[in-house]
């Protein structure tokens, strides 16, 4: 098991890579796309890919462009979900949101072309050469399915259609598994199947993707929680101003931090069909589910 | 050889199909997606893949899923050119544009996801069951590569880093070969690459697609003259107020229509290569560059 800085350094190293290098006529595109893809992002999700990969036994870089494709499609995301149509968000990680460096325009047509970088380099020539055709065929379906219409695309029209409504838990869980669990599937997924995982396994590997995701989410929810009451010093977990629904307004907070063990409990349990040292995989899902920001 | 009305009834029929079937709580993105899908355009694209595929005497059903993708991307990039921050046009095809029916953020998302179920129908499971996998992988990998920042959406930086300017023919050729003639050339290289083609004749298709792709373009440009012109009175080729480079205002409107004969002609000889009837792809060429809107 190699340290997970090795493997957060080899991502980076990748991603800066894939962008196209030398002097081009659309340069401002290529910026903007850089601009928002080397933003210092805690890169979870291309993490994932490689240590499930791993778990497999299997060369990681084969992974690679698998989880360098689920980081810009993840990127990609971020940049239009910024723009002033949708959430209209000025910063981003405490830069300025690539719309408000770059113009909207630029903004748009750079998510655009990261989503097809995306899948550009999942069915390169390099991908033929060292992994199998059916294999890269599977994983690039995978990511395409989780990210499209009924995966993270549909979770973020489901979140614009429920604003200023009071959602039922039905559709803050379906929201929740498609815009966040469903790229965390794929990144889960994609790593096994580079790794030739049975059916077995990938289903484990999905489990523990939907936990892991689901998990986060409600602790964002708590988090935003938490921080707002300290920032108004009002007691934690009253009513806040706004109108839309959470976990902890539906469920209220200890119910939600039970929820969150319970998922990180099932994360790692799901892990134990495999052979190989899951180490790394349970820790990250305890300190997703502990972290504080 | 069919006849294109048979091809482009298949498909209508196809892409209506690949939309998600029944009742989703994202159902307005699955709307917004049909808006713009079936909208009735010409298919040329979807077209020019399944006659390069039964060129190459295979069944075209095989090509089927990659002429509809790039007929999926064709639909995002003019749902995503058409909003506020890029064209700002409020009718497409003679219908309300995308964003005008179901808002810009449904319309950013709604390219978004078309994109995405683009690649995923070039990967699914019934393309693996009909297709050689590094032939599929082979031929996503075009589509991805042609669509993407040094192809289709990098045409698109260029075009709008131009507006407002005297472009030189350079910078207007690479606009339109990235713009227009990118995804023209993923169309039929596609078709070849399914249809089991060798390297020459996927070169002869790229030729092929590369003059048809420019031809109309110019023919784009003589008519925005012609037809401005009659509507003004004004002699045809007199100086436009428009301050955009265009074929015609660089070279004159005798030398673009001489441009459009040549192109014609490569287009035709470049399917010399090929044994099988391509008597519907020579009219084809023909009546794009002799076409009158």
């Amino acid at each position: 098991m190699q340290n997970t800085k090795d493997y957060q350094l080899m991502i980076e190293q990748a991603l800066k890579a894939y962008l196209p290098q030398g002097e081009f006529t659309e340069q401002t595109l290529i910026d903007s796309m850089e601009y928002s893809l080397m933003c210092g992002g805690k890169r979870i999700r291309p993490l994932l890919t490689l240590l499930f990969c791993e778990l497999m036994g299997e060369d990681v870089k084969k992974a690679l462009p698998f989880a360098c494709a689920v980081e810009m499609i993840h990127t990609y995301s971020l940049i239009h979900d910024d723009m002033p149509c949708m959430d209209d968000d000025d910063y981003r990680r405490g830069k300025p949101s690539n719309h408000k460096v770059y113009g909207e325009d630029i903004a748009t047509l750079s998510g655009d072309a990261l989503q097809s970088l995306a899948f550009e380099i999942m069915t390169s020539n390099d991908v033929l050469s060292t992994v199998d055709a059916t294999l890269a065929l599977r994983a690039t379906n995978t990511l395409a399915k989780y990210c499209g219409v009924l995966g993270m695309v549909g979770g973020q029209v489901i979140d614009i259609e429920n604003e200023g409504k009071r959602a039922d838990i039905t559709i803050l869980q379906e929201m929740d598994e498609k815009k966040t669990a469903a790229l965390i599937k794929a990144s889960c997924e994609m790593g096994c199947i580079i790794g030739g995982a049975d059916e077995e396994k990938i289903n484990a590997a999905t489990q523990y993707a939907h936990s892991i995701g689901i998990a986060f989410q409600i602790v964002d929810d708590i988090l935003d929680v938490t921080s707002t009451s300290e920032q108004l010093g009002k007691p934690v977990g009253s009513d806040s101003d706004n109108e839309k629904s959470t976990y902890v307004s539906l469920l209220g907070i200890e119910k939600c931090k039970q929820l969150v063990d319970e998922l990180t409990d099932k994360a790692i349990s799901s892990l134990e069909v495999f052979t190989g040292d899951t180490s790394t995989l349970k820790e990250l899902a305890i300190s997703l589910a502990n972290r504080n920001k």
